[in-house]
């Protein structure tokens, strides 16, 4: 099974990047799964129905989210209406939502789709290390695929929760912090992983967020409201290739696509 | 002008992996100044005069460092010594050692190269983005050419301080995270950027250290003792292009080799 | 020199507690100057020019704030309109208002009073040791009388800001935590210290906050919007008496004082 | 049954003003149970056999601890072996020693005694408000008299925590900032509280440390080795008198001492 999962989509630029580049991608990919996080969709904080209802429409097929999903809390009803929406599984027993779902693909394929949180320099929520363990008990009896969105802050935490599930699950992705990182590998055991997919959004911001208020922020530490950057958007993402039947991760490889041809040309590797 | 930077060395797998593979890639790239970032080199924590000489026989021109710097307290007198020694800029005025310095390549070439620490999920240092422009308003009057080492925690304040300089430096590298970033770019007005260099130091690893130790501290959060890893590292550096004349960038390439023909093949950007 | 000073005001029970108390203690207490921290005057975050007013109409002189003070962001050409109005002195130089004032009492003696901010635990603003160091070579010349409101959240950096100020200033008084302390002393040199002067606000809340949204914060993880809990508030502060020629303080007296006869009598330590 | 507890025992200056005042205050307050928190009884971090041994002889019942217990990790078989030895118990499942237990006093009577941590603005452990109710949810078959040693940071979450439990325990008593609190009260449903006991350590320090080393650590930043002060202790505590058939109480004191004649007088409240 191939997936592709798209990182943090931030605001109407990302919206429109996902609208935009994903007919494409998946003519080009052919993904059996997509996955996007759209945490930061509707204006930088948060979901809301409508904008679900267009990502599906544009061919996702699960969203995962972070700790900014809580932002909208008159949407929060959406969790729990929709299986295919899912919030960090480690917030207290009685949130609202699900952190994981079985979905059974097109092709027939099932796979666990599972949304943790990280508590290292974030809000002390219940410990994903044993909610991973807690979670597969229930889902190794369904399916051996297993991908996991691990939405964290330190590059510690969530390298370590790759090694505490590899050769246990078949992926585990980080968002959160934006900016994508350039470790992708297959850790023993066949488990795909990278420190960071990357966001979906403005290029000229500060992780999303308009320079100037940004920088504001940070030259006067008094608040000043941020909103969404404008301009040309690019998507960040991964594709996965794993093996139906074990579940094991064949590859993975790192994905950076702008809407424009943009005047940057990324520079490969040396 | 040309310049290998390599990002956190990490106890001794790696300083063993810059000794083996710094005469190759000075060959091959042929950079006229060598910066290492060391805050990690003995041992995981700080440096040492001994380590310093050796880095510099092996090649290296300045040494960088971070938060770590002080844990070697025995130490601290090395960087009152050796003026191609920095720490953080922004500590506090009477910490001992500099900031930053003017040097003088092998052909002749004036460049400053700072060293500063983030204030954002770390220490309440002084002002990073007022320090910048304070030691710009000194170099400035030198030379056009200025290399930084932002060793900082958040992606959010290492982009923005990234804007902050934008135009106004040759680079700004980030290091502290040891996960190289996929973000390379240059920023309009001719900034060479990248969020994080990644570290010199062993792959299975959680940031340079065992993974088994490392687990154990977030899976009971009690105090483990944490100690470098061991096996094959991987370097992780970034190659910057500048005009002598301006100081501004042409380039910006990231760097990542292993001293062993590594298993796993690094995959390319889709 | 008697001076009154009262912890932070929140919301409206707050303002009413010092409206309908202050004149009486004030007939009591005969103090000389009366100061108050407003932080939380307004809804529990920030101030406004009517609250500003109106303290000023019930008999306070000096009026100090904290973190909270930048909430209303529509009333802060207050702070830079109205000296008797501080805001912590340590946020970066260009921020609106003033951190400190030299202050005519009726009775014609000078005092100065400075507002800071800790770090411990806070936002990352410039350094409060340094901080009052400068601000007392500018107000040492004026007058030996300084009192400082120091508003921070940890122990540590408060009782360690104590004695950094110890024989240099007549007192430090914290404020923050919205709990009174109970370790009032001398300082050797003659600085009246505590660590915490406690609020005025709502006795039946959580830090003056209503109970059930602050508990719900905590229980769940997810944000709940708190609102400045109603009921009997209590007004929490201190008096301290200084001598004017030196400006040593002779003595500290924590102050609690309710709005009605309240069923709980405090208790006495044994 | 009164309850005589004793706050955070900080290093040889503490455990001798436990060993000088404790008779006297046993012979005049004639405690039922005597609960002291050690945490930081063996020279500021964690505490051993030998330091458990003296404290039972002098007339200890019950020790609970905080996060310093961890410190002496060569002494954590003691968490196992000594049941009237608690650390906080909501460290993960797995962690040596135990988090809560039913002693019977000498007169007969059962008491539940609970240590517990707070996590805002500490370490990630597990929820402290779903594990007191899981906690009472076994004790309160046993007996109706519980006292809670909640070692917490923050105001807002200890505040928030004595009214989760209002009306369920007997008392919970705040530790960790090693500053007494004037907030002791009792709460609806007779529950006795306290935000911080305080700690019986040296007076002249910071938190029990010296103050000089304290004092370079804010000035500098960076890294100093703190110790124990020395210096005339003083015993922060309080008295609490419960109604043995219901475990409600009916009076919460705090209680001050200092071995020599203090030269400084504690002041009354106004
Ligand atoms: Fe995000
Ligand atoms: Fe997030
Ligand atoms: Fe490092
Ligand atoms: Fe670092
Ligand atoms: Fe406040
Ligand atoms: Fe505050
Ligand atoms: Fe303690
Ligand atoms: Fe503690």
């Amino acid at each position: 099974m191939r997936i592709l999962f798209i990182g943090d989509i931030v605001g109407k630029p990302g919206r429109e990047a996902v609208a935009s580049l994903l007919p494409g991608l998946k003519e080009e990919l052919a993904p059996e799964l997509v996955i996007v996080n759209a945490e930061n969709a509707a204006a930088g904080r948060g979901v809301t129905r409508a904008i679900v209802r267009a990502l599906f429409a544009s061919g996702v097929d699960v969203i995962t989210t972070g700790n900014h999903v809580w932002a909208r809390t008159e949407e929060l009803g959406l969790l729990d209406d929709e299986p295919r929406v899912l919030r960090p599984g480690n917030y207290p027993p009685g949130s609202p939502g699900r952190g994981w779902g079985v979905f059974r693909t097109t092709r027939g394929n099932l796979i666990a789709v599972v949304n943790l949180i990280g508590r290292a320099l974030m809000e002390p929520v219940d410990d994903p290390f044993r909610a991973i363990d807690d979670i597969l008990a229930a889902t190794a009896l369904q399916t051996p695929l297993c991908f996991v969105d691990f939405h964290a802050e330190t590059t510690s935490e969530k390298v370590a929760f790759g090694w505490h599930c590899a050769g246990r699950v078949s992926a585990v992705v980080g968002t959160h912090t934006h900016v994508q990182t350039a470790d992708e590998r297959i850790l023993p055991g066949g488990t795909a992983y990278i420190t960071d997919t990357g966001m979906c959004g403005p290029e000229d911001s500060v992780i999303g967020m308009e320079v100037e208020a940004a920088l504001a922020r940070f030259r006067t530490q008094l608040p000043h409201h941020l909103k969404v950057a404008e301009g040309v958007a690019t998507l960040c993402g991964v594709v996965i290739d794993l093996d139906d039947q074990t579940g094991k991760a064949h590859s993975i490889q790192r994905l950076r696509r702008s809407e424009e041809l943009y005047p940057r040309e990324p520079q490969e590797k040396l």
